[in-house]
């Protein structure tokens, strides 16, 4: 299934810098990171339980805050972009 | 329909932050903020088409980026939260 995860983080201290940049990483393994704090992914069930597990061992979970959203099938082909912000491809065939 | 808006803005610098209080103020008449750049809006196409003209004419296009995704319905329903997030009522039935 197609995931939308927001981390809403303190980044003026070096601690909430740490954590997002924890978060990042184990996000990235399994999606986009297509914000500074926004990640698209893609997961089964399972999947999901491991992530929540892992991320709640990194957040601090009395300041930080994090959404996780399920989108629609093809979700992540049917987003509206503005300024900066581009649609990145999930599924695309791989061109040898 | 349920959308969900998040919109990525350097918030060092005073025009960022400025844009970002602007694009809340603008959030607000649709929906929820629920985390500091994440907002939970409920709009038809004719409000998203205006909503989309309203932010073109504040962000900074060449620095800012807004992604706009679509929920299933019944999105703002399903999220999974962590930390201090919580889920917002959009149509709680209004108790006299």
């Amino acid at each position: 299934m197609d995931l939308l995860l927001t981390y809403d983080v303190d980044t003026t201290t070096a601690a909430g810098r740490r954590r997002l940049r924890k978060v990042a990483k184990l996000c990235e393994g399994h999606g986009l990171r297509v914000q500074y704090s926004v990640f698209e992914i893609v997961a089964d069930e399972k999947d999901l339980l491991h992530l929540i597990d892992a991320l709640d061992d990194i957040i601090d979970t009395s300041k930080d805050s994090i959404r996780i959203y399920r989108l629609p099938k093809d979700g992540f082909a049917q987003i509206h972009t503005l300024g900066t912000a581009r649609p990145h491809p999930h599924r695309e065939d791989l061109v040898l």
